[in-house]
């Protein structure tokens, strides 16, 4: 019967991340939101739903997906938390998840994540803590958190020390990624989850980075090139995921950008001024820069990477984020207490072009800080 | 070499707990503290140690265990919380997560738990959720941590709503049960642990119940009966993990007497009134009557259960738990509320006698009311 539903649904991409007993399905396509409760009460009928989402969110897309909830016999009960960053914190986290224990979500009943990777990160948790595991459904509502945060099962929320330190391997039982949602986003946060978008093709698809150069305009419009595009991160990702669960090896390829990005954000404050995808942009173009000052790959690649992402908007360097940031020591100290420290060593995503990445060890300190210094120096 | 040194200590009986490829040794003897910075660097060399204990286990075994880890070449950090059951709650986690942080604990560090049920509990969830998993070894320091928290991956913390209904499920990689720690036990506590130890021969061993009826004043005394009680019941509890890791059906079992215990605790204010394992005594003797009430035991078996309880010091009734307690309407509330309800049928481990309980589910909450009433006016 559910194939028969599939089917009259053409414009609906279907993924399957390949995780044994833990598989599940990415859904991606337009107004999948209005079939929340048809595709959750399949796998769960009659279930309980805490929707964990945000007040932003909620305005949006709450009354949809609760009224879609109700026809299909599923008991919704909201639990909204202030949007940002701060909100993926400890003292929301318990909230949450008294709140969840309120609506007596059981171990059979579910916990829906609407929103985008704060809701995903935050409800992620709670559903992986709450009586030490309840099923978990993302419903993404936007780019990043549909290509990123949805696919893969890491959850968490910050400490005082920093970002994602405290958290979960949890993985949803579905993804709902609706891709008609996206056009409520801001433009500028669009595009920061089109960084991430990018980054796919960098790591190890250049065919993807092409089509991508070719055709990012209607990606930005809408339509089918937009499913493509996310329907191709996800599945890059769910086979990173795929390999290499618990980010022991490959998985660390999905970081490029992110060693780098993660200290730009931190000397930001994590704040609006500088958006989670710009920021990865930022690392991006750091990465291919030193990767080209190292000889590694081409300082053509490295200068196409860097005009690709400037043609759509999203900052390069340094200098194209506002407002002040750490110097150079500063940022060498935010960089090493990055999590992904290992014993003292830095570790790096490299390439050797684009498409072409890899995980560089033991890179250079003194190399790094020379290559930040003259990065801070360009024009 | 691990196993010539492990010849050399013939007192020292250790279990492999089989989960695949998180498989883990529970040993247990007299002395391990002293050794616990040898077994540990043997699986982790080098590593940092975040060693969360409270303030009287402290005073206690900390010196004797930094010692010992330092001596094998670890770097030991102590996080030290306040001792009962309040430090399980969302304030001393946090704390204890950004303590970890503080001493950089990163993925391939260790996070041990140096205390009783407690400790075990706060401490493995922190180590769950650091960095979304670091490796967790347990020091338990009471019986009934020995017999039951050490063993199962369980960890949590509480909520405003009740026990344990925030944490995850996170294997130790070791697990060290000084026997010779257990002397420095007040009676009372080490009688609360023997009920836990009682209840691996009611579950499914009944020749075991026997050995104790027989032995239990050795057990208390200390030597080779203790170590043999104590490796029982890991291996009971440990077999029955390794059946079912996430109790989705056979781990049920290892909650005899829990239902009814956990809502006399919660009615005590879980207090020292009345300690856990003291709970799960009259649990065991209640979970006997009702089976022997609806047909399904002996009386004879009753009895001889309350008795083997009642002889060793350990309440068996509602009326030997001093102060006032909720009233029947009460306990069904509290029984209701358990974590164990599933879509609102009660589930209770019920017995067809001495080591022959089972999973009973849909209870009738009439007959169950009418056994707490009767209960109420017994004598």
């Amino acid at each position: 019967m559910s194939h028969v539903a599939e089917e009259l649904r053409a414009d609906i991409t279907r993924l399957n991340v390949g995780l044994g007993e833990r598989a599940y399905d990415i859904l991606i396509g337009p107004g999948l939101f209005h079939e929340a409760g048809e595709r959750i009460a399949r796998l769960r009928p009659g279930a309980r739903v805490g929707i964990v989402t945000d007040r932003h969110v909620a305005e949006r897309h709450l009354a949809t997906v609760e009224a879609a909830l109700r026809a299909a016999g599923l008991t919704p009960t909201p639990v909204i938390v202030e949007p940002g960053e701060k909100s993926k914190c400890f003292r929301v986290f318990e909230e949450v998840v008294d709140a969840l224990l309120a609506a007596r979500i059981e171990r059979r009943d579910v916990v829906l994540a609407l929103g985008g990777g704060v809701v995903g990160d935050l409800a992620g948790f709670a559903a992986a803590a709450l009586r030490r595991g309840v099923d978990f459904v993302q419903a993404p509502t936007s780019l990043l958190a549909q290509v990123d945060s949805s696919v893969g099962g890491k959850t968490g929320i910050n400490s005082r020390h920093g970002k994602n330190l405290v958290g979960a391997f949890h993985q949803p039982i579905l993804v709902l990624a609706d891709s008609a949602a996206l056009d409520t986003l801001p433009l500028r946060e669009f595009r920061s989850g089109y960084a991430e978008v990018a980054k796919y093709g960098l790591i190890d698809n250049a065919p993807f980075f092409a089509w991508l150069e070719r055709k990012w305009q209607e990606v930005f419009a809408g339509g089918p090139a937009r499913i493509e595009a996310i329907a191709t991160s996800c599945a890059s990702k769910a086979a990173v995921v795929a390999r290499d669960e618990k980010e022991t090896g490959d998985r660390a390829l999905l970081n490029l950008g992110h060693t780098f990005g993660h200290a730009l954000e931190a000397g930001a404050g994590f704040s609006q001024r500088l958006l989670h995808g710009e920021a990865v942009a930022v690392g991006m173009a750091q990465a291919f820069r030193f990767s080209a000052r190292q000889g590694l790959c081409s300082p053509e690649d490295a200068l196409r990477v860097a005009a690709h992402l400037k043609t759509v908007g999203l900052p390069t360097r340094i200098r194209d984020i506002p407002g002040d940031l750490p110097d150079t020591d500063g940022l060498m100290d935010l960089i090493a207490q990055d999590k992904k420290v290992s014993r003292g060593a830095l570790t790096f995503i490299l390439a050797r072009g684009i498409g072409r990445s890899f995980i560089a060890r033991d890179v250079d300190p003194a190399e790094l800080r020379a290559f930040l210094e003259a990065e801070r120096g360009a024009i």
